[in-house]
């Protein structure tokens, strides 16, 4: 009596979600203390000071109304001319508050946009490169249009060139990109960028219609070693970015982010407008609005990034040493690690039977690796070494 | 490049949004306290100080994460432990946490529960019943159902019984009902719910399957004259309910509410998945997590109804007085005139010259009609009032 398809997506629970799940049961057989849970990616670090500053000083001094009343539904004005100023003085770009539509964070960006943008549904194609966010999938299938994916470069985690070319017929409408990557960590090269716009360009003249570049950068703050993300569109026109604050300001539940549609875009206004009648469509009336004037209080504030980088150099360095195989990060929070044995759904349980917890890739469409959360307290870091190396003599 | 529809829908302002835009032009010329703008629902009676209580106080002992972390998909928990007991007190029914999926909204609430009935797309019909609330149609679309609209009966603004009869086919998935009224103001009667459930049972055997009955709530508690709404579920079984906090806690930029799927249900198991695969589909992570808890420390609150009342009486007397016929509404904050003239598009367009802004009810599929929102201040009311005479002596 239901639908096939949302029933089916609604009990297929994702691998992650699982092993989060298992984590908890364990916890309470054995300790929470002797799990060790890199499953999820939920930050820990807590969200910086001007987020409750900004909250306290809206409560004490606006009306009931200005703070919880409905925004225009591409987001409050005021914000929106805050983030174009912002990103404006960030990136040197010439951005105005109409060029941004305010979201439900980062899947409600890129479902609205994917939907805005598939023009004949079961025909149009979105590429996603691997290893990607399984999600990306699902919103794909949302909008009616087909996914696309080029293999993983499990050499460097760049992009491979030539398997993208081959993947671009007269159908593709867009390619998705997520630098820093969810789950290698890897941040794309200013080479990589290059030839992607290059590629990207010559395919667009090549088929005379132009190719929509989608930047996922809910990571863009979490960086490390002075890495910069650029702006995308610098490098490519039709760029737009889908971002979130659930990562940089640590508010994942609070569900807050934006698409970026710059004057750059060939469409810019049509897309613009389809967007808006996209989250219309979806039942996204406005973003929530007393988050939305948070953000406006915590502009180009993050939350701390150096603890993600404490964890980061303590797991790498803790794995390597130990003869595990992955490779460095250089964003996110996440660790790429080469499954001991060719299966990594094998290696996950084998992991499970030492209470740790590390999901195979194999729905990021990069089997043979696991992703490492490391949002996580570092003394359980420290914890789980013995564990990793328990797992590591299994082989 | 850009979804026809999609585009079609963004660039397609509704009448209201046109209304209040409009309206704001005007009180740039005229002054604001000469523009008499009944056009937006945007509760204007402040959130009840529960709401900031709840947010000081978490935000004094909690933890940044567990404020502003992630919850499960279908809501925290404890938020939705909470939610069945103060319905199961309130209603004496038998819930559990786990027959309410948190949602961002009514809008949010009726796409996901429209998107997880829809298995036959193109063929599936939901019926919704003049004077409906205009998105139904817009979020039927989306789920690729198809609209039946039942007329309205503008004798008492109950439902037609024989026409609604008559809509059902063996394709209708569920019908949508919506009491307290947007736009009429009216609350369905006794009469009309046991009619509507014996209806719907008799159908349901003649086609030997459920009909779903979805009920639109978010106006449940603004009611007034002692009036209670009832649990729709004791009248008819197969009922799922869709909730909104944003008029009963004043907060509807801050995108809250829920589905309610009762056990009594036919399949509700099933729905309940295909409503979190939905959830998933659209792109609703989890409902904004610190909404979800301040709704929980506001469990059985509401913002000071008896303000909405005031304006209610006030200007039901004073149009009625006048000469024009309306409804008494019993609830929501909504009154429901007839137009002076045939067409009541021009009807609003003579009110625009005295700077009185009312909606023609057309999109709600009731010409003839216009909506007045009364969520304003009474002096506005008080103050329009030789408007509405002039516009009166017009005709």
């Amino acid at each position: 009596m239901v639908s096939k398809e949302m029933y089916e997506l609604g009990s297929k629970r994702s691998v992650i979600r699982d092993l989060f799940e298992y984590g908890m049961q364990q916890a309470a057989i054995v300790g929470r203390e002797n799990v060790f849970d890199f499953s999820i990616g939920n930050p820990t670090v807590p969200a910086p000071e001007c987020v409750k500053e900004t909250m306290l000083k809206l409560l004490e001094t606006s009306k009931s109304q200005e703070i919880h009343g409905y925004t225009s539904a591409q987001g409050d004005f005021e914000v929106r001319k805050g983030l174009a100023e912002y990103m404006n003085n960030t990136y040197n770009c010439q951005l105005k508050a109409d060029n941004f539509y305010i979201t439900c964070g980062a899947a409600a960006s890129l479902t609205i946009t994917l939907k805005a943008l598939t023009k004949h549904p079961e025909e149009d194609e979105f590429i996603i490169i691997a290893p990607y966010f399984p999600e990306y999938k699902v919103f794909i299938k949302n909008a009616g249009a087909k996914v696309v994916v080029v293999p993983a470069d499990t050499e460097n985690f760049q992009i491979k060139m030539d398997s993208l070319e081959k993947a671009i017929t007269p159908n593709t409408k867009g390619i998705i990109i997520n630098s820093p990557n969810n789950p290698s960590g890897v941040v794309y090269s200013e080479k990589t960028l290059n030839d992607l716009a290059n590629l990207l360009k010559k395919k667009s003249e090549e088929y005379n219609k132009p190719l929509y570049l989608i930047s996922d950068e809910p990571y863009r703050e979490i960086v490390y070693d002075d890495i910069q993300i650029p702006y995308i569109p610098a490098y490519y026109e039709n760029t737009i970015i889908c971002y979130s604050y659930s990562k940089s300001l640590s508010l994942p539940g609070e569900r807050l982010g934006y698409i970026l549609v710059p004057e750059s875009v060939e469409n810019d206004k049509d897309i613009y407008t389809a967007v808006c009648g996209a989250g219309r469509s979806l039942g996204y009336v406005c973003a929530p609005s007393m988050f939305q004037k948070v953000v406006l209080g915590c502009l180009g504030k993050t939350s701390d990034v150096a603890l993600y980088d404490t964890n980061r150099k303590l797991l790498y360095d803790g794995l390597n040493n130990m003869g595990y195989e992955c490779v460095k990060p250089n964003g996110a929070f996440y660790l790429f690690v080469k499954s001991l044995e060719e299966n990594a759904v094998n290696f996950s349980e084998n992991a499970k039977t030492f209470n740790l917890l590390v999901v195979p890739a194999d729905d990021f469409g990069c089997p043979g690796y696991v992703r490492i959360s490391y949002c996580v307290d570092p003394e359980m870091i420290k914890r789980s070494f013995d564990a990793f190396q328990k797992l590591k003599d299994l082989y």
